[in-house]
């Protein structure tokens, strides 16, 4: 919900997630809005359309490339800590789409990152691998024009980080991870190097690649584009682009879902019953009672419900559009909207299911686990 | 030079090169004294009779796997980051004497060291470390019975750094290796993955391990034998073993060789003009006057060049034991004695020079660089 100066409300079905201060994130931290770009784009994603991508770093440069068919790569991961949930289900499907749009698409499976940070032992983070990169082939990724690997066993990105670590400070190091150990911040020099592999001679050298990022992981974008100039001379590389989407709301209402809170979110291989009764449960823009809230409406903007509809389940903008007018004019009540939205989310969670055990070889065969 | 607490001076040939304060590395430290070992060895080498090898860590395991016929391993290497010197000289030798005892000897080109130490890169490091391969080859290691590697290609010793990262805190790195930049902590844990490495399922598991150092590198040790104990239940890791060598002195005088420092040092590679030069240069234990020599006698204790001697080009003790008389009685001069040095010397570096060409291709070989 936006309020101009004179207080008029203006309706925007895309405007929720309020994040605190756009304006530092377009100004002080160099972040540029993507909507000026959107009608640019050819075939733009749900994301894009919808404003949850809302932000990008020199994503034009990425854009031209699709516009001239000329080569470009997207890269994103995944931690091996548990099953897909919704944060590695909004970037999964961003790979995928750019890699429908002609990208090359690496996938990486950050275990590294899960030891150090969450002290997943690699004999278990292979597990949790190969589920999730059968969720990923089940989601549409395009194996055979794409690459995947373990952070662990892929010597490459291992090699960067050697390489970068002699350029990484402390101070750096300590400003955007805090004060961590070192396993910790050689975990995030892998990263860089995840974010610059495909750049490397062995994948054709220098090119355009995009990482969709939450906005919360722009710090490390923007180390890994720090370190990308300091070995241009070396490597040529040029700076990543990224696309930035908001953070989706937590079910109970929290700003973000989170592992700790369990009714703020659900992974895509939770029973289905536990789903319905986490959204049952959950938060809504809703007014106390139903007399008010077919008087004045409800609202979207803070609604958890919504969110997931808009970000997630609800694929047809017109129907979304709808679903948002209706709740601010009071014609569809809470009660109402979540049944629906536990039908489409329980139908994709169910077919999805259905598909990724075809995957599961696969997977295991891709990651050379067993 | 040792003083009795009645000021009676005890002559001892190999009591040079003073450690302040001995009474702290055993009991503060707990480096062990080596001399109680020394009638246990069946064949001591000439480091050990010479007390220039003074500490030890755990070595009575070792010395148990030696006489029992067990298995057991020796590890150092070298930085590559120039020619051979004597530090290295004596390592290397020490590495070749374990192995001619039945180590399986290990020895590693410690690029990723020399790269976040020295900035110096890979492409050149690979130069200086075939030179460096070829002249330990030359001194006689056996490479059919020893692993030779790089750690820049080795696997194992950089996995090794990831698993280990996750255990090194800041505090750690700081007290030992003071504020560096991460590559510098990151070159730290390979190392101690260097050390552990012989104890790897691949080498057939943990067995005592010896690791030559100078007392300069015992903190790095004594980090790594603590992993191996945080590590023991994952691998089985016996803490490592360590024998302690004393620093020689600089032959200008100063506490120890250095490079910057070019009359303190020289190497291996040098022409023998320079060499030659440096010696006869050198500061010694002499007296002002050749008069007050002959009546009072030199000063073997402070001398670098009776040091040189006495740890590097003079194998045999009676003789070293002789200039040491020599030299306190006044019969032996300086420049006698410095004639006498730069002709061990360059007979021992041209003889190696000479035997050294004729392993080029094979350290090449061995390293995998052309």
């Amino acid at each position: 919900m936006v309020t101009t100066d004179d207080n008029k409300t203006i309706l925007d079905p895309f405007g929720t997630t309020i994040i605190e201060d756009y304006d530092k994130l377009y100004e002080e931290f160099g972040i540029q809005p993507f909507k000026p770009l959107l009608n640019q784009m050819p075939n733009p994603s749900m994301y894009m359309r919808r404003n949850v991508i809302f932000g990008h770093r020199d994503f034009d440069r990425v854009l031209n490339a699709m516009r001239n068919h000329q080569e470009f790569a997207v890269m994103s991961g995944i931690k091996p800590s548990g099953e897909f949930h919704l944060g590695t289900l909004m970037t999964a499907r961003e790979v995928i789409y750019f890699q429908q749009q002609g990208a090359k698409a690496f996938y990486c499976i950050a275990d590294v990152e899960s030891y150090e940070d969450n002290k997943i032992p690699f004999e278990r983070s292979e597990k949790y691998a190969a589920g999730n990169i059968a969720d990923l082939l089940a989601l549409g990724f395009n194996p055979k024009e794409g690459y995947i690997y373990r952070q662990f066993t892929e010597r490459r990105v291992k090699d960067l980080a050697i390489i970068f670590g002699r350029t990484a400070t402390l101070a750096t190091m300590k400003a955007i991870y805090g004060e961590r150990h070192i396993g910790l911040y050689l975990s995030a020099l892998i990263q860089a190097g995840d974010i610059l592999m495909p750049q490397l001679k062995d994948f054709d050298g220098p090119k355009p690649t995009v990482v969709p990022v939450g906005v919360d992981q722009d710090p490390h974008l923007r180390f890994t584009r720090d370190l990308a100039a300091r070995f241009h001379r070396k490597y040529g590389f040029m700076l990543p682009s990224s696309t930035v989407h908001k953070i989706i709301k937590g079910l109970d209402g929290s700003p973000k879902m989170s592992k700790r809170k369990p009714m703020s979110y659900f992974t895509l291989h939770d029973r289905p019953e536990s789903i319905a009764k986490k959204i049952s449960n959950a938060f809504t823009g809703g007014k106390p009672t139903v007399k008010e809230q077919r008087e004045s409406g409800g609202i979207p903007e803070i609604c958890p419900v919504y969110e997931l509809c808009m970000y997630h389940f609800e694929e047809d903008d017109k129907e979304i559009i709808k679903v948002y007018n209706d709740c601010r004019t009071g014609k569809l009540l809470c009660g109402e909207h979540k049944q629906k939205a536990i039908e489409s989310v329980l139908k994709f969670v169910k077919e999805h299911q259905q598909k990724r055990k075809k995957y599961v070889d696969r997977a295991k065969e891709i990651l050379q686990v067993e």
